[in-house]
């Protein structure tokens, strides 16, 4: 099956959704309340659904437990991934202590940092290794994705790096892109760059307003 | 001049590398060496440039310093933007630390919490206030941007309550989707979804090669 980029990420976001909704008590959920709690049509979550084979009950709507699991399949892994996180700031240390409890199937194993204060502790409950022992640690922890927070003068290093390292996945949160193999699947966030485009429009809105 | 969200986003992050590309010493750049930093065609960096009404230099290419001065007089405004951060947690912290400092005409100027822990305290450098004081603080220091770092259940009662103090951009981190008033500019960003991307890739990647 080979599900589009939007498609993916949608899915994840159902999910997250119909677990609350389980919680709730309810178990059913009709593709327009569904819609309703992402802001988008019941056509495009009818759409999505049906990319992955499932369909709804008549007059009662989706099953969401079944549901549940079916995302789960196909988007987790059925042993979990293993994380790394390159780079011990502010933003690698929130990174993880927000990530890991929030999924079971995903954890951030190991961080690394070249920082001696650092290396040996245990930071946000996870162990922080010398970046030098990258390669050697991500066998040992059978890690396959890595998270880079540190400086942008030294992303591209640190990406070269995890490819070397064997790495599949890169999430790269500095400023600076990475231009990476097209084995390694990259996704890149950038903070600054999402303000600067609210700032844009808040400035054209007041702008108006005048 | 109405230009579209991705091309701010790509001017956002033109003004950085011209700004690193100066810092080396060098003054003119030419559309495929910008676009080679970003991993784009040279056509739709002049694409982009075009819209904003510049062009190059013949057998030169482009002043960086005019074109950084150019994207400057678009995304910034010329007072500054004063930005509130909801939520002190992990995420919180790391947005506020990161983010002051690396850009002179947006500044996160007060952080929002319930925890009596936290109000009072000056967290990242920045004083800590109560919720409930929202509105109020909003007014005295002028804040258009609000940034949600709190608990995914109390996002939607955030946005409310930003909305309700008269700011015209959120940017909204927790994994809760939002639906605010169209006079809201409305940037949300879900790390997880993020991740979980990467994950099904990696995982669809390993599964190919075995």
């Amino acid at each position: 099956m080979n599900l589009p980029e939007r498609t993916i990420e949608r899915l994840s976001e159902y999910r997250r959704s119909l677990l609350n909704w389980l919680s709730t008590g309810k178990s059913y959920i009709f593709s327009h309340e569904l819609a309703g709690l992402h802001n988008i049509t019941p056509v495009q979550v009818r759409r999505d659904i049906m990319l992955i084979g499932y369909s709804s009950v008549k007059k009662k709507g989706y099953d969401a437990k079944e549901l549940i699991a079916l995302i789960g399949r196909i988007i987790d892994s059925e042993k979990g991934l293993n994380i790394a996180v390159l780079g011990m700031g502010n933003l690698g240390k929130a990174v993880t202590a927000y990530f890991n409890g929030k999924r079971s199937k995903m954890q951030i194993v190991a961080t690394f940092d070249n920082d001696l204060n650092k290396i040996g502790r245990v930071i946000a409950d996870v162990n922080c290794y010398h970046i030098n022992d990258l390669a050697k640690i991500v066998t040992e922890k059978n890690i396959s994705i890595g998270i880079i927070t540190t400086p942008p003068q030294t992303a591209t290093r640190m990406g070269d790096r995890l490819v070397e390292a064997g790495i599949k996945g890169i999430m790269n949160f500095t400023t600076s892109p990475l231009n990476v193999d097209d084995s390694v699947y990259l996704e890149e966030y950038d903070m600054i760059t999402s303000l600067e485009k609210v700032a844009y429009f808040v400035k054209k809105h007041s702008g108006q307003d005048k």
